[in-house]
């Protein structure tokens, strides 16, 4: 029998609406129309005048015959017209798909081929490397280029596209009637992951993780309505962990950013009072290692959130000191951003720095409307002991996992099997539930059958005064199978040798995990900061052991 | 052709999870295990502990035979045991029925009965009444009485339990391995309205929409992880406009009260941190006619939600001159509490009070995760012109509407008619599009066929010095067929007469609106402080007209 629970109550317009970011600007909007939404250079925009101009760009889409389901491809720094396509774009029905700058033409052809986008948006910075993108490009669809203006660069190269984006968005109905998606489960945007082998693979985002991820934002940071939000991590990765839909969620402020530079960001700080940035370790690294000149009257107070690796003790020292509050947060472009946090306790304020900096150096708890982060056996799919051990993978289970990989059945089914996503990360879980990162899957180290953990050797490395940035990956050796390979670049005017580094390493390290080999120089890294660890491993073959 | 984004990306149990409440207490007791959860007299209890209690009150509720959508009545003060069944009962499978404390044996009944609850969870306070409702429930149903012992209480005066609270919970499995809904549709909640005639109405809260309100809370409120929130607003009220799970979802601190009292309330303030706390007007009136001495020491800052009417000028002079920060919403039972927010600007801080206050007093935008708050014409539902002139009704769409009323098809429907949540008040739009109610519909004054408004007037009088409370209601009238009848309740010590009162408002108002008749004495309220206008009504009928 039917419950009365069941009965006579289901869903209707009145009661049921889908859950989008796309509610937060057209809220906030209504509420504050006034308030400041975007600052870039001299450019001040606010809420009601940013909400408008999306419309436009959505109805304009619309007449140029984009909707429902059509990507809409970006290539954008962190600008004002970047902005308006993570409302304007899905507003029309289509998918944003943001395209990593710093990529090559092979690999963005390839992107507007398997994208099938429809449309594309081009920063004058990058006219050139599309131009050459657009000739590698397979598909005989047509595809509109609209090519952006924008004083703080200056005039692009080259004209690729067939229309400008202010005429574009001029033709826009501002008062466009968009309507939320009929399902919150359609996608959003598109975010291709870096790949390190192979073809990049299609990140699909659907608006209920969106909505999700953007909420989940707020509540971490505590974020305040009306903060003001600097554009230090790029809005091509992972929608910029979601946060464009975060600043409108909370009336916040977007101050856009071009290029991520000390200068440029101590002066927002200052003029903007900038109260929020993300970033990698890289961008945290810059602000504490610049001058004491350009830090001259920044306020105390300012968080800052960072991913991509574990925060050394000398970054969160170098943070406290200029007053920076820093979170620390850990995710993939499968799981929009940040999807576990390394949540803080007043307990840890007593400690002493290494202490507290070796507890938030942990990837944490989950997210906080992410159903479960958990530490796996990937053969059983049973939990690991919380014993900070055992070994198993990072998985992740609820709103805050992608859709799936666009046209990959194969590589979405084996992402998902077990009813849990993988992340390919290896890690344990400590008793406080607290999980830590022990190596990607494919960055463990085998010697002599002893797993050595890369990152274990690198974060003694990093406690080297000299070191700048680490890298550990397996260098083949006849004897052990494999062995460790560090690769270090050294602070501006720092030295040090190979045979100093090596003796720090066996101070702090069991003697096989030491560095068979050490090598200077700067790290490659990927357009997100990340140390490209598959370039390290093809030179770690032909470098050559310093010890026996 | 299906798109490629609808291929092969369906849901599964990775990537989809039902949003739910009861995962806040899940998430907060798993990272902040030692942190406080409940104060209550001397108790103090933890997160880790609350989370533990619940789970055994899941599990014993299990192993009772009471499961997925089976009702579970509580009648129960703002205790530990009332915070524990928002999520025990809940994850249980069952829906929590929060009855009101203040009602008479045979509406208690009628709920029991209506209801079909398969236990009930008695204060020992509310024994007695419970005592003479089993005895007017008509249902054969078995129903299992829990009773709760309550040091701070004393003694039950009966004994109507089949088992008191605290072992029926420690049968339970701390460890129980409850599970969320299978359809974040289900339900969670009935709440009956209070009904001013005819019976009262269930109104059915699904998960989804507790969820999305308690999130709204955080986002209107800033509200920071761990603050410390009071409990002056009855939980059996639209559970306490879902702060249970607002409080839990911000690993924040339950500062139970038994009673409103401005001793008690001033002291929890001083002596647990109060940060925040909600209320009906009569709350915070309580507070700022408060004897100086209860005052001393009480820091700034702390915030007050107020909802119920809109709060005078004087009150809002009084709370900020008590240093608190007062925000104005408005909803239903229907709206799970909260579904308008009087939204504030930066601008308004300038302005002088009075123009602050009659800002402050309008209903205001829609809460955060609403879909939409609109005045429309309940004839041909368009909006009205955002005029400040044309009334039309308030009505709501979106996440946080109710279910829908509980075996009540038809009200369900002529509720819900339209695609819109109808809230039977009266309001006009502003320019700046936020909305004023006006009246009740049936709360209109019509004279001389001219509406009047009873707020319009009662505002005027809450602006004589000697009035504590006012309240307007019709007069039946030979000439005009209705008249406007005022009530009023003076403040202590206070004095004046009719002929004073007819004369502030002469000054205020047009003549027609001016009251014929003025009664002084204590105003009859609800148990949730509204005045009881429909009681009003009846004396009305023989109140005499002081001027022709």
């Amino acid at each position: 029998m039917t419950s009365p629970y069941d009965q006579h109550l289901e869903r209707n317009r009145a009661n049921y609406a889908v859950q989008s970011p796309l509610g937060f600007i057209a809220r906030t909007a209504e509420v504050y129309p006034q308030r400041l939404a975007i600052i870039h250079g001299e450019l001040r925009q606010t809420w009601g005048q940013t909400y408008a101009r999306c419309r436009q760009l959505a109805s304009s889409l619309q007449k140029a015959g984009i909707g429902k389901n059509d990507t809409v491809a970006v290539i954008l720094p962190n600008t004002p017209p970047m902005v308006e396509a993570h409302f304007g774009i899905p507003m029309s029905g289509a998918v944003l798909n943001t395209l990593n700058t710093r990529l090559d033409a092979e690999t963005l052809a390839f992107m507007l081929d398997h994208g099938e986008a429809k449309a594309l948006i081009v920063d004058p910075e990058f006219a050139g490397v599309i131009a050459k993108a657009l000739k590698l490009r397979q598909s005989k669809q047509p595809l509109l280029v609209i090519q952006v203006e924008d004083a703080l660069y200056g005039p692009a190269a080259e004209q690729v596209g067939s229309v400008d984006y202010e005429s574009f968005v001029a033709q826009g109905d501002a008062q466009f009637d968009w309507q939320l998606p009929a399902d919150e489960w359609d996608a959003i945007a598109l975010n291709y992951t870096s790949g390190t082998t192979g073809n990049p693979k299609g990140v699909v985002y659907h608006h209920r993780g969106a909505f999700n991820n953007a909420v989940s934002n707020v509540l971490e940071w505590d974020m305040p309505k009306h903060a003001v939000y600097l554009w230090t991590l790029p809005m091509f990765h992972c929608n910029g962990w979601c946060f464009p839909w975060t600043v409108a969620a909370r009336a916040a402020v977007n101050v856009c950013l071009r290029r991520v530079e000390a200068q440029a960001v101590f002066e927002a700080i200052r003029q903007h009072g900038v109260t929020h940035y993300c970033g990698a370790p890289i961008v945290h690294s810059l602000l504490v290692n610049a001058p004491a000149a350009l830090k001259e009257g920044i306020p105390a107070g300012v968080k800052a959130m960072v991913a991509g690796a574990a925060p050394p003790a000398s970054m969160i020292e170098g943070m406290e000191a200029m007053g920076f509050d820093i979170t620390h947060v850990y995710g993939l472009t499968e799981t929009y951003g940040p999807a576990t946090v390394c949540a803080k306790h007043d307990s840890w304020d007593a400690l002493e720095i290494g202490e507290r900096a070796r507890l938030n150096s942990r990837q944490g708890v989950r997210y906080h409307l992410q159903h479960s982060a958990a530490v796996l056996d990937p053969e059983t799919m049973e939990p690991v002991p919380h014993d900070g051990q055992t070994m198993g993978e990072i998985m992740f289970r609820g709103n805050i996992a992608m859709k799936g990989y666009l046209k990959n059945p194969q590589a979405t089914e084996e992402a998902f099997r077990g009813g849990w996503f993988h992340s390919g990360d290896l890690a344990v879980q400590h008793p406080d539930g607290y999980i830590q990162i022990k190596d990607r899957s494919k960055d463990i180290i085998i010697s002599g059958g002893e797993n050595i953990s890369s990152i274990e050797v690198e974060d003694v490395l990093y406690r080297h005064p000299a070191v700048l940035a680490a890298a550990v990956v397996a260098m083949p050796d006849a004897k052990w199978g494999e062995t460790p390979c560090a690769f270090l670049e050294l602070k501006a005017g720092a030295e040090t040798t190979a045979e100093e580094i090596v003796a720090h390493c066996k101070k702090h390290l069991a003697g096989y995990k030491v560095p068979r080999a050490v090598v200077f120089g700067e790290l490659p890294k990927t357009s997100t900061g990340k140390i490209q660890k598959f370039e390290l491993r093809k030179q770690a073959g032909s470098a050559s052991a310093i010890s026996g």
